[in-house]
């Protein structure tokens, strides 16, 4: 009933994540009221970014240009490296003007479960990194879920022969949020981490 | 911080309907993290279904020849015309095997606050396709919405004059439903609209 072409687009949107058939179809039918140059467009910027887009060889974000516009910024604090697990992670660091120092993306975090292990993620790089000297500080910024705590404690075990300071952002009650909503964990962990006033 | 032509494809990502900042740059991530060619193919089937696909001459369905694979189907009834909304709802009606004439698409129904009249759907073609004769009955599957419904009351005013029977499809509880969670206005339908059993 539907063109094949349309059939076929469908099913390659549906590959994206949170796309299903019905989102993947009103997508669809939304381009297909549009101007021809809109699909173009959009098509044109998919294969710029995935054939121009690399890794950086130095902190392995994402980049057009090797190094990355961040590890090769001289006004950047080459002795403080933020490890994050994925790309978005630098962004929303970056967001909050607090963090001077260099990036390290490790494109995922250690999960057993799901098969990932240390060597799948990019810690040899990382290690090789503080190896080179020039590092005073590892802050481990990878999520405050079971994986990213898992991946922090084994970067920590990791880096202790180097003697840089391998530090963690503090785990508490978000900003804004309710105390009597918090969860038991969090709760938890923000008595643990409190702090004179 | 993200390379521009990642920036750009969010961008060009955020255009679709239900895609936010955050949606379209999982996705962006998504496919940076698989082969180039998941991308290229994705591209490819854009453009390929915006390029190849038209409007069905006869029944303005989406089609990529002319006219369309129901339209020209010599088994099915050309004097019953189903009139829907938008090109998925014939998917939706195929679906039930309960229909065997032809199709027409509206591309839209009449919403005078979105400022849609009359004339920005496809109702001079199925006017034209009435008045060729041939055609028996007209059914208008347009929603039961206040714009559907609007656009089926002006469908019947429009073919008054051509003696073609205009029905609609029942209005009612939906099967499987509750009749207590039922909404006022689909419950009175559902009684104005009672059976013998």
């Amino acid at each position: 009933m539907l063109p094949a072409g349309v059939t076929r687009l469908i099913r390659e949107l549906t590959r994206l994540p949170g796309v299903g058939p019905r989102t993947a179809q009103r997508m669809v039918f939304f381009l297909l009221a549009r101007p021809p140059a809109d699909t173009r467009s959009l098509a044109e910027a998919l294969v710029q970014a995935r054939e121009r887009t690399c890794e950086c060889s130095v902190c392995c974000g994402l980049t057009e240009g090797d190094p990355c516009s961040l590890c090769s910024d001289p006004r950047r604090d080459p002795g403080s490296i933020c490890v994050v697990e994925h790309p978005a992670d630098v962004v929303a660091v970056e967001r909050t003007r607090e963090f001077n120092g260099r990036y390290h993306v490790l494109h995922g975090a250690i999960s057993p479960l799901d098969g990932i292990g240390p060597e799948d993620i990019r810690l040899a790089q990382l290690l090789r990194r503080v190896k080179e000297g020039g590092c005073r500080e590892v802050i481990v910024a990878t999520n405050p879920s079971v994986e990213g705590e898992t991946t922090a404690m084994y970067i920590a075990r990791l880096l202790k022969p180097s003697e840089v300071q391998v530090t963690r952002p503090a785990s508490g009650l978000p900003a804004g949020s309710d105390l009597e909503y918090a969860d038991q964990v969090t709760l938890s962990r923000a008595l643990q981490g409190r702090k004179e006033i």
